[in-house]
């Protein structure tokens, strides 16, 4: 961890300038809430209580898809119709590092150049360390600060590599997928946990000769997606096309948006939803409390090493060694 | 859960059943394993604890790839092999059930009907319901139980979505990935962290007019591999072809996995992967503790409903929440 002193705002500080939509004070709020510091994550959880009426009035719109699929320039060029439409729009990153590498996927959102100097845009990149508890507990704060600084469309992009899809779907309200055309059968039996998952599925670069592989993926995809049994909400996913590059397709599927989430407030999914998912974020946030606290607890720090080589050298199973270093912790309270 | 009695052994009857290799008495100790009753659990942990220093003496292989890729016929193939050259062979499954519908991914058993006829093979399907914890920690106990009862090679069988792979790679020696000829690149980005996991990709179904695309696919992937850094034990990836049905490529995999273990053994990875192995099992027994603790407190049950609603409502944040229920039960010891 690094204990190198910070430079914090006040809660005032902070509160005001997030209500009044400051871009820097906004990144630094995120910045707070994505610290592992104790002091950090106190004052980061009294910001979101003091903020908490004002959020959730945004769309939140999962966006996930391999690398190469074309998610950045999708972003800009949606981004750009949807912030002359006059919404406000944060793009956030969920970015799973490999798990031998610890690599960042995403990259740096540098490449997002247009959509960075929209004054009605903010674009946010990866966090850049794991924290305790994980990336999705950050980002579901940096979801209510960027609503609480007015912000009224949240994408949140991840890519297609499986777990963290599971977490992007758990705090959004519409989850759309991002294929290539010309992928066989064997990408869709990969894709299909993922598949299940999306609310719309859009086939990207139907552009130049590439335009009839694409509508035949769509209609291969939408009969695949048939073969799902229909949500809980009743909607059936649809398969779109676009190319960004020659901006086509792209106010349909922000149409399709515009329809789900109409069609879902109206059966009253939408509201079910987020509450589904508020009550997902507290037991997220439960486990990662209790695991901090038994990892930061004096007694574990003292007996840790020696019952892990015990485990090590087979004196002890794992089964006994847990149960040792979590009796002597509920022994001495 | 499920409270009507079962019938259980006495411990020496487990104990004895399993050192005299009885495949019906192992099948019923890894049911008690798989238990989520105290008094079952209690009971496994004991049965583990008096067969730790039986165990440990296999090669522990994980085994991974999509739907369709031939997981089924390989095993039973290879599992001849192995059987006929004396070896005693245990194939376990670990299934990771789909998000939305629950249901199982890797399906009965029954399909390897030759190996489950094999007096020298034993044959565990996947377990049926999650338990607290996960699947993963039961099959560690499973194959502690399995090679207390003689069974000095496990296959643990996953299919290819993600998460399952990181859990096995956690648990085994050797990790194999099979693969088809014919996926394109996008596959190949999908599969990338898996394939970073990956001791060894075997390409499946090299025979009739597939021969020429496996062998492509061959070099392909053997160049994939190239980019990823060599492991930190210094082992290169190999990538192999095979055909199930004819019978060819098995003796070159197992001899691959020979050489494998005789070299990490020589080096001491093989002993450094092991007590690894065992230290983040620890760490998942006590995270599993550590819930189920918390979950059946008495206090978890009488405020956790009352808290969910005013989360649900908006009047406190998750984190205050978390902190409410955290404190009220350290309060109490």
């Amino acid at each position: 961890m690094d204990f190198t002193p910070k430079k914090r705002l006040s809660l005032d500080q902070y509160l005001n300038g997030i209500k009044n939509g400051d871009k820097i004070i906004l990144s630094q709020a995120i910045t707070l809430a994505e610290s592992a510091l104790a002091s950090d994550r106190k004052m980061a959880d009294e910001l979101i209580v003091h903020l908490l009426s004002g959020t959730g009035n945004s769309m939140r719109i999962g966006i996930t898809g391999i690398p190469g699929v074309g998610k950045s320039t999708f972003i800009e060029t949606l981004g750009k119709h949807i912030t002359s439409e006059g919404f406000k729009l944060a793009v956030l990153a969920v970015d799973p590092t490999s798990t031998k590498t610890k690599g960042s996927i995403l990259g740096d959102k540098t490449r997002m150049e247009s959509l960075a100097n929209n004054p009605d845009a903010f674009i946010r990149p990866s966090p850049t360390k794991e924290s305790l508890g994980g990336v999705s507990i950050n980002t579901r704060e940096t979801v209510l600060l960027c609503e609480a600084a007015g912000y009224n469309v949240i994408f949140i992009e991840t890519v297609g590599v499986g777990q963290s899809e599971v977490m992007v779907k758990e705090m959004v309200d519409f989850f759309l997928l991002l294929m290539l055309a010309g992928a066989g059968d064997e990408l869709q039996g990969i894709k299909k946990g993922i598949m299940e998952m999306a609310d719309a599925v859009l086939i990207t670069k139907a552009d130049g000769d590439n335009i009839k592989r694409t509508q035949q993926a769509q209609s291969q995809f939408q009969s695949a997606l048939h073969l799902f049994a229909p949500s809980s909400a009743g909607w059936i996913p649809k398969v779109l096309t676009c190319s960004s590059l020659n901006d086509e397709g792209l106010t349909e599927i922000w149409e399709l948006i515009g329809e789900f989430q109409q069609t879902m407030k109206k059966t009253g999914y939408f509201e079910e939803n987020r509450k589904l998912q508020k009550v997902n974020w507290l037991h997220h946030e439960i486990k990662s409390r209790l695991e901090s606290n038994f990892y930061n607890h004096p007694l574990t720090s003292k007996n840790l090493a020696a019952i892990e080589k015990k485990v090590i050298s087979g004196e002890i199973s794992a089964n006994q060694a847990a149960q040792k270093l979590l009796s002597a912790i509920n022994h001495e309270k």
